[in-house]
């Protein structure tokens, strides 16, 4: 058995593990990553492409920001579908110029990746076995790699290991409450060399289901559709996709549409899952292992790096100056920010997404709904400044701002 | 048989129906009401409270605005209590000054009433047997009162007779189409010469339920308690009342609370309806006939009032101008802003309301969109706007303030 010391024991190295790792690291507080998948598969998955500005600050304060300012694509505005008439949000200008900008989880792992190499920081992929003990008291974390057993003693451990993930399996089941909403539903999803239909994304309500056209760079087209989840991919061939694509797009856009062999498809469940609370001792829970949204506004990666946000600002706080303020504020702080984005991303999915059972007064009532909030300043307002991102309780992010 | 010959056969003395009367009489077009009940019947119901502004400028043009604007109470705000805490939604300064007036349905009804004697219109009470015929043709109404029979032949029939009326019901079945939501829980409310608890109206969002803190006057309150569907008007003595309310309400408002003997009390229904379209041929149908809101936002007598406004824009144009663009605009003008309202109310019921079967994720979900409405001025804004009234499609409106 191999023993390790450290501050802080983060366990998983997607994104939210991998910040966390880069900001406590320009605070000069020792950590250690541990995850069970391979480097390479850490950073081939394909996930989100959409940040807010509140999540690029925060990379830059993680002094990751070279290629997203270099490659990210500004987007100041997002269109809507709606029985064949498209609407544009212009996000800047009803929140006072901000904006999001797209550029791919991916790039976003990698980035964090490359600068965890340069740095030479410890982090252990392939780990298995990996077991979280003790976090009421002494925390440690026990692994396996290459034969070799290891145990990390630390204070805190930052358990960023995603939905299947071990550390929220290893809470009490009396010490958590969980709340679960489960679509019937997926997002079928192709990713494919060609140019994007439109410089801007377009989120499409049809009789046929969800659509949406999105991108992860001005080559690179991301394309989604709605269908049952017992869709299996082998029934959806390239050309299938993109002959349904045009079925829920108006005739502008399928003009405009060019269409390419798929570089990756996958079918993807929707979620709606909170974890109550995120901390558990010395143990806090961080984005996917403690909430999860459908993926409708784009909120899944943006709400990792707002847990991060409070957390490394949590303990920079108390290894820099002493204070448990941050340790105990942690969980309510995150989840009022979840909460809301659970309930933009589920407010989201119900007005754009076909449902089963749903009655004509339902369908009814979404197309009334859709009709009023394109229609008012207000309406499109709630729209907007939810899809750039609420504000954080900013006190600990600008304190976190002010250390680094 | 007597035959009687007129323009407009109104069925209905309602609000909505005594409403129209009078504006054709305004713009000397000749009428005639029809209604089932007696004249102290319609005069003695208990109904809404809440006007919007351009229900009142219709009232004004109707030239009965006298009593309203003496005794009518502007309301610049509402209060919503959540989870202990009081918020206040500055209706007027949301709305760039608009308002709300709290003037009950049975003085609008009085009113119009009064106003109608004056002017001498002819309106017959209880008549029997209504009947309406040949509206795709030549329409004429027939009905029975005090052992004579009647006859009114006339151009167009108005159905202001309610959900239960005999209008919608002589349509044919497929001509029409209903959109419909019944909701299991009923307003059970209390009217009583009691000095209100606030001056403005409290929603109130609680555990044990939904409740409202209305008024009629400074001298005369009106409250509700959402209960049960199954629940009987005996079971609920107005002391069970009072202790029921002051368990949903704050600690301060039961101090200020003055209870005192319930002059009217009842049990109503909540249900979300809509009739589409609102014409066939040469009947239209306003108010009630035609939809029904859960009182959830006071939306069903302003929308009533906005059919009036459009059906006698409608009229006008054609008698005075022979225009037949209102006629043939009228049921997809009146199912814009309809919709709209019914959305609304719909809404406001969900948020505020205790439903079966809601899961815990749902009352997070609906915590988190009460609180972010409350804490956002774009949130606040889209209440307000709907609460004060959304705007006409005014061009039929602005003509009919001309003409008349």
């Amino acid at each position: 058995m191999e023993i390790l010391n450290t501050k802080v024991a983060i366990i998983g190295s997607g994104p939210a593990g991998l910040l966390l790792g880069q900001l406590l690291y320009k605070a000069g507080i020792e950590h250690i990553i541990i995850e069970q998948r391979s480097a390479d598969y850490v950073s081939a998955r394909i996930r989100a492409g959409i940040l807010e500005q509140v999540s690029i600050d925060l990379l830059k304060q993680a002094g990751v920001d070279q290629n997203l300012n270099e490659l990210g694509l500004p987007h100041h505005g997002i269109e809507i579908l709606t029985n064949g008439e498209k609407y544009r949000i212009d996000l800047s200008a009803l929140t006072h110029g901000k904006q999001v900008t797209v550029y791919g989880q991916t790039e976003v792992t990698k980035d964090l990746m490359h600068a965890r190499d340069e740095a030479k920081l410890t982090s252990f992929y392939e780990a298995n076995n990996v077991k979280v003990h003790e976090f009421y008291d002494l925390p440690y974390v026990t692994f396996n790699k290459d034969g070799q057993e290891y145990r990390v003693n630390c204070d805190f451990i930052a358990g960023c290991d995603g939905y299947h993930g071990v550390c929220r399996a290893s809470v009490p089941a009396d010490k958590i409450k969980t709340f679960e909403k489960v679509y019937s539903f997926g997002w079928l999803g192709i990713l494919a060399d060609v140019p994007p239909v439109s410089d801007e994304l377009i989120y499409v309500q049809s009789e046929r289901g969800f659509a949406l056209c999105s991108m992860r760079s001005n080559t690179r087209s991301r394309y989604y559709l709605q269908v049952p989840l017992t869709d299996k991919i082998e029934d959806w061939s390239d050309e299938r996709f993109w002959d349904e694509l045009k079925n829920r797009l108006d005739k502008e856009s399928c003009e405009r549409l060019v269409i390419g062999p798929s570089i990756e498809k996958s079918i993807a469940p929707l979620r709606s899952f909170v974890t109550e609370p995120m901390r558990f001792g010395n143990l806090f829970l961080a984005g996917d292992a403690a909430h999860i949204v459908p993926p409708t506004g784009a909120k899944g990666l943006n709400l990792a790096a707002s847990d991060i946000a409070y957390l490394s600002s949590a303990l920079i706080e108390y290894y820099l100056k002493g204070s448990k303020q941050g340790i105990d504020e942690y969980s309510e702080k995150c989840l009022k920010r979840v909460w809301k984005a659970e309930r933009f991303s589920w407010w989201m999915t119900n007005l754009l997404h076909r449902f089963e059972n749903e009655s004509e007064f339902d369908l009814k009532i979404k197309h009334a709904e859709l009709t009023y909030i394109l229609g008012s300043e207000a309406g499109q307002t709630t729209l907007a400044e939810n899809y750039v991102g609420l504000p954080y309780e900013l006190k600990a992010f600008e304190e976190l701002k002010k250390v680094s």
